[in-house]
């Protein structure tokens, strides 16, 4: 429970009530997981006046009861009456539990319905606060995606063994990985599995079509297993047979990557290690062909504080855990993206993914 | 491309200008899919004086050209300039485009930091014209989730087939489904797979674990194939062996689908649908078990409109696409639901889920 790091940023920014509604940051905090794919907020955890409170749909409540059991948990509910239940959504029971004008909310990832909710209120955003708390790990953390990153290896070892030894389409590719991931202790995917080979690996977010890879052209693999709630994110690219020009483009991005990886540790900016990838790419010639960040945070959410981009302001903190991901993408020829998830220390940084990255 | 229908609802409300930022909406009107999983918007199409813009991130430029040919694609990029290139962010990209005060925003599914954007503007909200133009399907799209529910169907039967053969986890079985629902053709999944065995069924939203089904026991599956960016959904409940409890509340379950999927057509409210599965289980004493809606719309997002629930006001109109699944959750016992995808025509629905649900 770690709702006492709620409590202290509340009391820094003299808060009686914080309304939380992130579910990364809800699990976080509570060890409660809600999964949805839908874009709205149904989930709350109201902390006013000391006192935790999370808010599920009814259909939740079981479920949330089961995972926490130091935290009061009410539904809402617009048909059904009843123990634990409040009448009415979320709305309802939100306010039956707020009595301050002046609330904290995670405003960058609630939604305008949400938002709405509050507009008669005094909001202090507490968005940053909680994104800072959540990028650097406890070791508990660590441990769960130093996890997650060996069912996301053993998943990446089988998909360069199919590429090698059979013909095989994205589809199908993406298709065995999962199962791999599931079959390793995942409990999902953090995000969907890219599997993109040749001209469709120009593409960085590809979905996976009925194309069979073909001797000479390349894969660019990026997956991640999610395991009790936490993320991992892998690229790796590969050439199935031969192929000079891909492998060319390969070792200036293996290059850009291990120079990038090489800068991060405590201390530095997350704009260095940028630009310390995007040096090498520039250099030689494809800066133009480097179309996105450097990397992210990873964490309960795969895409998290801090943002590992040119224009990033964050400072790399001991136990934060980002990715280092640079690419290079040729239209209608092929792209290349190496990616590891690695751990910050005040030296070298811990590298997660274990496949091996020379061609 | 479907922007005429855009235009049409902008002249109803004698609007100029719409910013649409919902994903599943920009689909549906340019035939561009972003993907993320994060909760933030990241593109927008920009429709103002008739002349529609799509806005994308940089590393999207490629393959939103290549999704699309008959619409404008621009690039954000705080790094890059260059031709077709925005220098700025999504908001500083958008307001080069608008010149009006008046918008028409999808506020409902927006971020809130999105819809801040356009607090100096006077906003008309769009969302529910949206989603009534995407609930009535055009025969190209139900023709996608026909395919969607085969794919979706030939992953049932292999579940069931599993659960029959052999000892299996909730994450093997699970991954096994995947797998196939990949091998047959989908390009991701509608939703995460669900599958829980036991009393774990007895949490609709369950997470799938290590747990191996025994003699005697239940599995709920509920899984759903994407295909060409369009969702299925489908719940089967299996009794691994036999148990006449489960068989029991299984065979009301069934009655209060078969009697929803009955009176669900043309003109018909949404509701009615609800209460008439609602009645059923309420009549055989398990009415406060049933602690969900009946169903929703289905469409290029899983969740969409009409609701079908006691509260819902949507009227069923033919070509609408909904599922159907009523059920019991009895903690720390199991929890039985079935669930069909059916297409509402003017007679009987047509139910898509061609897995046999009598046990």
């Amino acid at each position: 429970m770690r709702l006492h790091k709620l409590q202290k940023i509340l009391e820094e920014k003299n808060l009686k009530c914080a309304i939380i509604s992130n579910t990364a940051s809800i699990f976080y905090l509570t060890g409660y997981d809600y999964i949805s794919t839908d874009i709205g907020n149904f989930v709350a955890l109201v902390y006013c006046d000391g006192v935790p409170t999370l808010i599920v749909p009814l259909l939740e409540l079981y479920r949330a009861e089961e995972k926490i059991k130091d935290i009061d948990v009410v539904a809402y509910s617009t048909t059904f009456t009843g123990d634990k239940i409040i009448k009415g959504n979320l709305k309802d029971a939100i306010f039956s539990y707020v009595h301050q004008n002046k609330i904290g909310l995670d405003i960058q990832n609630t939604s305008s319905t949400f938002y709405n909710y509050f507009n008669k209120y005094e909001i202090v955003d507490l968005s940053k606060d909680l994104s800072l708390l959540r990028a650097i790990k406890e070791p508990e953390e660590l441990e769960l995606i130093k996890k997650a990153g060996e069912i996301t290896s053993a998943s990446m070892k089988i998909a360069q063994d199919k590429l090698t030894n059979s013909e095989v389409s994205e589809k199908q590719l993406a298709g065995i990985i999962d199962m791999t991931m599931r079959s390793e202790g995942a409990e999902d995917y953090a995000f969907p599995s890219i599997v993109a080979f040749g001209e469709n690996s120009a593409f960085p977010h590809h979905v996976p079509t009925d194309k069979i890879i073909k001797d000479g052209q390349n894969a660019v693999i990026d997956i991640g297993a999610r395991y009790n709630n936490y993320c991992f994110d892998s690229t790796r690219t590969f050439i199935k047979g031969n192929n000079l020009e891909i492998k060319k483009i390969y070792e200036i991005v293996l290059e850009a990557q291990i120079e990038a990886i090489d800068r991060a540790r405590d201390g530095v900016k997350a704009a260095e290690v940028d630009l310390a990838a995007r040096n090498i790419i520039e250099k030689s010639g494809y800066g133009k062909y480097f179309i996105h960040s450097t990397g992210h945070g990873v964490g309960i959410e795969v895409h998290e504080y801090p943002p590992v981009s040119p224009t990033s302001d964050a400072e790399l903190k001991e136990n934060m855990v980002i990715t280092v991901e640079p690419g290079i993408y040729l239209k209608n020829k092929f792209g290349v993206r190496i990616e590891d998830t690695i751990i910050i220390t005040k030296k070298k940084p811990i590298v997660l993914e274990t496949t091996f990255k020379y061609l």
